[in-house]
């Protein structure tokens, strides 16, 4: 029995091939699995801090509980939880001048102001998300949230994108438990569209599309798992195999509206939900990523949530000339298995 | 030196993030690299036609030329130049009966019909288009275009998309030369937002924008080749290192408008540039695919054109999640390398 339907994402216009017969296709290719480097020289491991730049939020322990610092030039500190540091490679960077605005006449053109941040997520090098002690995932979450409220609040700063790549595969460089954080000028393509998707909704309706989506999702066979404060299900329109997305069950448009208790209870479910795929598909590359706004205009309608995206497939040929879809797995198959899975 | 720029897209709302520092990181992950297994069992290669269905287009060589036919059930044509199979694992299928649009009442929901064609470009099993014979090259075409004609005079289809892949980390599940056409009932996100774009610049300039772009990048410092009929250039927001877009320079919707002669051109002019890429990055996995329209109200401001998607970076967490992207080389770098490459 194959399956065959075209989809449409809730917010974006975005179509996906629902095609489960693609999944039983043969290949002629052969392949060796990934390895991993032993962690000797890795520049995020313990002992090595010398090999990155100053860190901009450091979290370490003391008797009193976390305390939240930095380096200074030509010292760092040894013995931390968590570790922010500007990224050697940066996609973009911090202005150098006042940007002048008004120099910029073309529309197609833009300077390449912003940051770009790496957060070392434990001193332990194999401590990802999956896997981690529930305390040091804590941390990740309040390290995510310290650094989109100091970055969201420089004026050349649009949006704040926050990532983790897991696996060579979903083009993690280094294998050291780490995510990414990326500020930028201009609110990126996705989120844009989502937000002005969901602003017409909220005129119309004067509700949030959002907790619409959610409150259908939580009863329905696309559901993953549920607790008081967050939800995660495959959505209708799933663009990858055994993709979720989990989102707070009440209207909140970024992490910095989260209460500390939450985010104890969304560290809990996001382990929750990664172990499990984890478990099921033998720990698969996969990236995931926040949409979120700290735009004030915006909060009525939209509604943060992160998206997780295994890669069990690669976008080819259809995917990237199109825009269009071929996803192998229905989200309703993807959710059973996800429920099922052991955590 | 580094570079850091934001560039939009000539028609689409997609920004990239040109970050020339970024293609210096190192990596921790060792990899093996991917092995091509022998053609012996290839489904694809001559002898094998058992393998596949019933082709629906055959190109055979005779005293007086090509005789264009096609299988009949239970028996397969043996000596063949190119052959049209429908893919064994669709993603869309046609309609077992006339679909009842009516029926459809969801927005977000369409029936998956439509076709889903392997087109195997050579009895050869290496002999893709950077090293291709140039008249089996042209037989190449000739069939994209045979088989776009015929898709798209199907009342349910709305769009063709003729596309490669080429090494299996661009998604190639088989090693035999081969592209691959699938005929969708709605026109996909990227084309037409291409065709609204286009169409509203023609709407105030009265001229394809397309046509415009040609003339400027044909003289400028992101052309990598052009002849009498085509120009090859590095779009001017290249989402991947190395990408490069072929345009006929004369105004044309689909490949259906093309001449003999033209055709004959063309695929030197796609050998010329593939192989040119060959040469340089190692013959490096990637995919193309043709943009275009058949609708005959898109004729004055939509202009084909073949897109060519070198895989030298992975696409992370960062590009997934927002729709923007990271490229870490200038399409000014690549157009200067690739002119200079040995075709």
């Amino acid at each position: 029995m194959t399956f065959n339907e075209l989809r449409k994402d809730y917010l974006l216009n975005r179509w996906v091939v629902i095609a489960t017969a693609r999944s039983r296709r043969p290949t002629d290719f052969a392949r060796q699995p990934t390895q991993q480097a032993k962690s000797k020289n890795c520049p995020m491991c313990p002992g090595n801090e010398h090999m990155t730049p100053p860190a901009v939020l450091v979290y370490l322990k003391t008797k009193n509980g976390i305390r939240k610092t930095h380096d200074v030039e030509n010292s760092r500190h040894k013995d931390w939880l968590i570790r922010v540091v500007p990224n050697l490679y940066p996609a973009l960077c911090p202005p150098q001048a006042k940007p002048d605005i008004a120099e910029n006449k073309d529309r197609n053109l833009l300077p390449g102001v912003g940051h770009h941040e790496v957060l070392i997520e434990s001193p332990i090098h194999d401590e990802n998300p999956a896997v981690a002690r529930p305390p040091q995932l804590v941390h990740v979450i309040n390290a995510y949230i310290d650094r989109l409220r100091e970055l969201a609040a420089q004026p050349y700063v649009r949006y704040v994108s926050i990532f983790r790549n897991h696996g060579l595969e979903a083009g993690a460089s280094m294998s050291h438990a780490h995510s990414q954080i990326i500020a930028t000028p201009l609110v990126p393509t996705i989120p844009q569209e989502e937000m002005d998707s969901a602003k017409r909704f909220w005129k119309q309706k004067r509700k949030c599309i959002f907790c619409d989506i959610i409150e259908k999702e939580s009863k329905g066979p696309r559901l993953v798992l549920k607790n008081s404060k967050f939800a995660a299900f495959a959505p209708f329109a799933s663009v990858n195999p055994m993709e979720f997305w989990v989102f707070p069950r009440t209207h909140q448009t970024s992490l910095l509206q989260m209460q500390e208790n939450e985010v104890k209870t969304f560290a809990e479910t996001l382990k929750d939900c990664l172990s499990r795929l984890k478990c099921l598909v033998n720990d698969p590359p996969y990236n995931y990523g926040f949409h979120l706004t700290t735009d004030k205009e915006s909060s009525d309608w939209y509604h943060w949530h992160l998206e997780v995206y295994p890669r069990l497939a690669i976008w080819a040929g259809f995917e990237k000339s199109t825009g269009m879809y071929i996803n192998t797995m229905t989200p309703e198959t993807a959710a059973e298995s996800l429920r099922k899975a052991r955590s």
